[in-house]
């Protein structure tokens, strides 16, 4: 099966399940063209990442056990949502430094939620610890065929919804959102990807000629802080010549103040990183070149509502 | 001209200056029923009134003196915005109590700001002051036939973009908004007024059989805290029957939480006023009754990325 294929049956799969989110083309921004946008962040737990999530479940038996995973942030939100959604239990770890904003958003999606002392590390080998001992599976959160062809969906209903893009911005962290881009678009449309300097698998990847590991810091890094680029990820960018752009943390700062200001769109640092390409100059587009810009995710921290 | 007409030439000559805003049917929010969201927070300058305030610039003559307003809030913000945009001066009176970020972001907008000591009641005086003295033109908040006509346009949009629902919740300040939904709508599907309990002219002037002043207090006082209602609004609400309900002030903050949690849009308490009279039951619809919620504004204080 190829990833046309594979997408449009994960688009019939989680359709009942997930939000088509809204689209909207907007002149600002400090550029001198319009940009099409899609706001992603509005899907259900804030990101993007349901849709892997339920295409897994959809298209995998589900042991009695139920799920696993070990994640502070969207993957684990989005895990915890569709397992309940679906009537599977989910135990999900989160490391304590994911802090109280992520942790409250797990909490309120009803999974099975441990909290665990010190760093992601930490909460990985809990979660491999009771995955071998209960049998519960464990989803990946991007380096998987059906987690890549859910998050493929995404630019599937993008088309569907009069995208006028010849080319379209995406924040990469492991690579489940891009790879998913890159197969459903196929070279149709180019595909950019935006990495922060301070979390750049896949530019490193690119760059060597092969998934290395890298070091991860910065503003974005609970999101788009992936050690390593997925598989899948770089065999489609190394195969369609995907251009590898990075932008500074202030540039991503940046582009979070504007969206607020310009559109009243509160995101997270990750959510607003294909926008900074195009901000600070990282993407210089060529004259008649209509661009469009994911947003992502919206799971800002601490919750602007708190207390 | 008949109201139709009215605001099918405003939709033709704002249409270059304002932005086809999104909208997106989803389920939640305790509804046991998806509701038809249209998100106006993301208009120019975070809520609708760029609408009517473009459709009065370019349908009448702008003296040399260019424009005077006296607001604190969403109406000053899009009379700066349009004045700008169409390249005329304004000068816009800010009460002192209207508080940082509601002044940012007038300032931001370029007009020329004056900070006035006190209340509203002080501002509206120097701009009426300065309008005496200089010829520069009052644009009204909401009881003028084009601003109103401009309001309409929203619903206009709406309809163009597909819009499936039996009735509309809208919220009511001074009757701007609700009378353009009116005026379009024409009793083709029910609109139901909400107010807070806090601010209801309009209710106030329903149950009275005529417009009276009403104390205005409460959280979404600085977006609907009119004192009296507007006469088109009462005209076109009395010949239409039109349903009036209140929600309490912990209903509106309870709706503009469940607005970030759901959906990650962050939006001020009149801009989660239409969707608490659904979730609180102030307005019940139905067995099979489809209903649409307006997000109307976005404007938050204080600013969440202040600092």
């Amino acid at each position: 099966m190829n990833w046309t294929d594979r997408i449009r049956a994960a688009q019939a799969r989680i359709a009942p399940h997930i939000r088509r989110t809204p689209v909207m083309t907007v002149s600002g921004f400090g550029a001198n063209r319009p940009i099409a946008f899609k706001f992603e962040q509005m899907q259900h737990t804030g990101s993007f990442k349901p849709r892997g999530a339920f295409n897994t479940l959809l298209s995998q038996e589900v042991p009695a056990a139920g799920l696993v995973a070990a994640s502070g942030g969207n993957h684990g939100a989005a895990v915890a949502y569709a397992a309940a959604r679906l009537g599977h239990p989910a135990r999900i770890y989160v490391p304590e430094m994911a802090g109280p904003a992520k942790i409250g958003l797990i909490e309120r999606l009803g999974a099975d939620l441990q909290v665990v002392p010190g760093a992601y590390a930490n909460a990985f080998e809990a979660a491999r610890a009771y995955e071998a001992e209960t049998g519960a599976m464990q989803i990946h959160a991007y380096d998987a065929e059906a987690t890549v062809a859910g998050q493929g969906t995404l630019f599937a209903e993008w088309e569907e919804q009069g995208l006028e893009a010849d080319t379209l911005l995406v924040a990469v962290g492991g690579g489940g959102l891009i790879g998913g881009a890159l197969g459903w678009l196929a070279g149709r449309r180019r595909v950019v990807a935006v990495e922060p300097e301070t979390s750049c698998a896949l530019h490193a990847a690119l760059t060597g000629g092969m998934p290395v590991d890298v070091e991860v810091s910065g503003v974005a890094a609970n999101a788009l802080g992936a050690r390593r680029i997925g598989e899948i990820c770089i065999g489609l960018a190394q195969a369609q010549g995907t251009e590898s752009v990075l932008v500074p943390d202030a540039a991503i700062t940046e582009a979070q103040t504007a969206l607020w200001r310009e559109m009243r769109q509160l995101v997270e640092p990750a959510g607003a990183t294909a926008l900074a390409a195009l901000m600070s100059g990282a993407y210089v587009p060529g004259p008649d070149e209509r661009v469009a810009v994911l947003i992502c995710g919206g799971n800002i921290a601490p919750d602007p509502l708190r207390g």
